[in-house]
């Protein structure tokens, strides 16, 4: 008798959550027992992962001397098919007990949160326990003093990028609004103002495109530290993905969790952006926050609370942050998913006739006030500066040579299937639902489909008539098409129209 | 282009989580997006569930066209392998909007929980709401009025036994001790007192045995509703299995995410207990409730909070409760397992010289409880009577009635392969850890192996000798027996020995 199985990949993609899938009369599995959230050690060499078991049926694909692994865990040790793994009980995650004084309520210490996070990356702690963790810290339950330890432990448990003294601006935007892409525009202006912004992006979890998403289409994004410091030496500025550097790693585990939760914890938020800023090596970094009923942030008064969060832990990390309110009621600019939105910050980059003006403005927004925060500070002209960086080209030329050295410049793609969807009366468009059109945009294949999406006809305070297209679907397949058509119809309020009084 | 695809069994039990395995090419899967807790909803003629979507990779187990259902989403729908399913997007829970605001500390009313218990018991919520269900419940966070209008819903949720108005007793032990197998003793003694104590219990979860797993070594305890009555009709009596008779079915759902998170709710701890006693038309119980460092209840000032709940609680529904505080410091009786515990539950109903004293004890302390709190009380002099009908066999002949009619008395079995574990100094036995105590029956088998668990030779205040056997692993398999006793040796601890003074 020994503890050892053979390993085989069950091609199972289980999202991050190590799953291993046992045969139900092997031996090891009898002894774990059937139980839910039974975890198993896996040691393949001098690698090892924790993951939660499965049990398989007899008569079904896995054999009895055999243990099948998801693919997160199966790429987490390396394992080829065949290989001897042996497996054990790991023993109890060790901030268990930290979790639950949480969860009654305590104040929790650096040391606390160091144990969480350390058993997070570990996998000790299943989504369950970490479900549990964002919920113990949801709305207020983070002070001050905890969100602070928070954010060094998550920034701690990675890597931190080193720039040697200098200034390094960086913005962020919470609760990103469908089609906001203002980043790669920042970006541009600020370095060709002559400002160092290296910017580290995601990608999309559940919205139709992350930064890095839509930049991907427009040059390569992947790249390694040194890579990622050779373009920013070159060009000042870069919007790379930041999933390649192992930034304040806790984090995309607490994001997971989140998203499905819908929680917004103060705290937690605030710890998510600051320690993958402070990672970044930023020192002066400027906080977009789009408020309106469909939008993260809901109201004035949740954003003031945020702000003064924010506010107190760069204090208390040395981090110089300015906060920008803008309005979150509705989608930016025209294309929603990767191409669309790429193909948005060209035309604005370009200053063609049909460029959208609401990102235009957005842009220059915040490319002004981060130049205004910078120590060698424009007292209040950034805003100036940056529109007529922008308006010369110099913000294009500088786009252009960044995604150049990010590897080179490739132009957004028309997705070949594209579906329009009109209006069913009508009257004058009151609001869109930033989170039903999202779903559309996902629906016709975003982000996966980098050409797929949703380009929106008309905006809130456009007059329609009954007939008249609101939005097109764009969709890499007609089968795509068609699904997000379904329920794009099934959906006709996701665009709010008030009829006119006679 | 449809929304349906062919269904086969995946063969792997998710415990009751419900989950659908589709190709990554499959187009319904690529509009869905790869997201963790992305859900879909399965329809199959007029039955349908929600379940969890994994995405397997091309060139593994599954068709493009197919969807692999995990056994819970098998038998919820009731597919056969090749069925047609139609796929579609779930509306979202209902009760979402409630969770968060209960995560953010509001009070929720009788409505809110009826909401967030249908929208669990339809899989709408996922194990990751469940948790930050229970932890936004978490300690005190539930107040008085919340846990009867919880109480309430929950038994709402699932059927209500009816005994016509007549008086119907019911035990309850909170946070089982190993081996403290006092329910079928209590139920004999009650019986043959002439009582009625129609009495439903569990499985185990996380245990080496529930009450219905030591039960079922002794009889079947499988019973409809209509085989229950018969028994209880005909014995006054009865020890069954409560799972199929859907009484309380939330909690189910509910301890499956408590245990491993390993929470104590006073909330939902009392919900979980008085919904359940509700539902099974019982009008006396009795709560006991072993206080012990290894025990779930840990202090007597815990037991006080959750004493002061029950009572509340009980008052509010119009349950008459009494509570009983007993010693939770260490095992009962000396065997850990279901046939173990069977046999100890039969030695002490016949007298025999070896039957355990304090699981004796404890259950006669127990029926004279419920006996004095009967209408028809006798004042103080319960014990005297339980232990009257105990010695005079009166009991043991009520329990093999109550056997026979529930389809017949069984002896239990020795298992084959058994192993001792030695002391490894001289000394007086200190305490022994009830939870690692459990974990070693485990992994001897217990409770999916009748036979299989631990036998214990020592307990607290024992002298034992260098080599003197502590406890014996009994188990079906030799490999199990190995299995078990490498995790004994490598826990020595278990049983803690003083040395005694020179």
């Amino acid at each position: 008798m020994t503890d050892t199985l053979a390993l085989i990949p069950a091609g199972i993609d289980t999202y991050r959550q190590p799953v291993i899938y046992m045969h139900e009369d092997c031996h090891i599995c009898r002894a774990e027992g059937f139980a839910a959230q039974t975890r198993v050690r896996i040691d393949l060499r001098d690698q090892w992962v924790i993951a939660t078991l499965n049990v398989v049926a007899r008569g079904e694909w896995l054999a009895v001397d055999e243990a099948a692994l998801s693919a997160s865990a199966w790429s987490a040790i390396g394992a080829k098919r065949g290989d001897i793994a042996r497996l054990s009980h790991p023993e109890p995650a060790t901030s268990s007990s930290r979790l639950r004084a949480k969860a009654y309520g305590e104040r929790l210490t650096e040391q606390d949160f160091a144990s969480i996070i350390r058993d997070t990356l570990d996998h000790r702690l299943t989504d369950i326990d970490l479900a549990a963790f964002i919920t113990a810290c949801a709305g207020e339950r983070l002070d001050d003093a905890e969100t602070v330890a928070l954010t060094r432990t998550m920034q701690a448990a990675g890597e931190t990028l080193d720039w040697g003294g200098r200034t390094v601006l960086d913005k962020h935007c919470v609760g990103g609004l469908p089609g906001n892409r203002t980043t790669p525009l920042v970006v541009a202006i600020v370095a060709a103002a002559g400002q160092m912004i290296p910017k580290t992006s995601s990608r999309a979890i559940t919205s139709p495109a992350g930064t890095a998403d839509t930049m991907e289409v427009l040059a390569p994004v992947t790249l390694d530290e040194r890579a990622l410091r050779r373009v920013v030496e070159a060009e000042g500025g870069c919007v790379i993905w930041g999933g390649a550097l192992n930034l304040s790693p806790a984090d995309d585990h607490f994001i997971r969790i989140e998203r499905p939760l819908d929680f917004d914890s103060t705290g937690q938020l605030v710890a998510s952006v600051l320690s993958k800023k402070a990672a970044a090596g930023s020192t002066h970094v400027l906080v977009d926050m789009p408020v309106g009923a469909t939008a993260k942030v809901r109201s004035a008064e949740d954003a003031e609370a945020l702000m003064a969060r924010f506010l107190y832990v760069g204090e208390a990390i040395g981090l110089r942050l300015a906060l920008h309110l803008s309005d979150g009621s509705a989608p930016v600019g025209r294309g929603i998913g990767p191409a669309l939105e790429a193909a948005d910050v060209l035309a604005v980059l370009r200053r063609t006739a049909g460029a959208p003006k609401d990102l235009r403005e957005r842009a220059l927004d915040l490319a002004g006030k981060l130049l205004d925060l910078a120590p060698q500070g424009l007292c209040q002209a950034g805003r100036a500066r940056a529109e007529a960086l922008l308006d010369s080209g110099e913000a294009e030329a500088k786009f252009l040579s960044i995604c150049a050295a990010q590897g080179g410049f490739t132009e957004p793609q028309l997705a070949p299937h594209r579906v329009e969807i009109p209006a069913l009366s009508d009257g004058v468009i009151s609001a869109i639902d930033n989170r039903v059109i999202a779903r559309i945009a996902k629906l016709a294949g975003a982000p996966g489909q980098k050409v797929a999406g949703v380009r929106l006809g008309a905006r809130p305070g456009d007059r329609v008539s009954r007939g008249q297209p609101l939005y097109e679907i764009h969709a890499a397949t007609p089968g795509e098409a068609e699904w997000a058509r379904g329920y794009a119809e099934r959906h006709a309020d996701v665009f709010a129209i008030a009829e006119e009084p006679e």
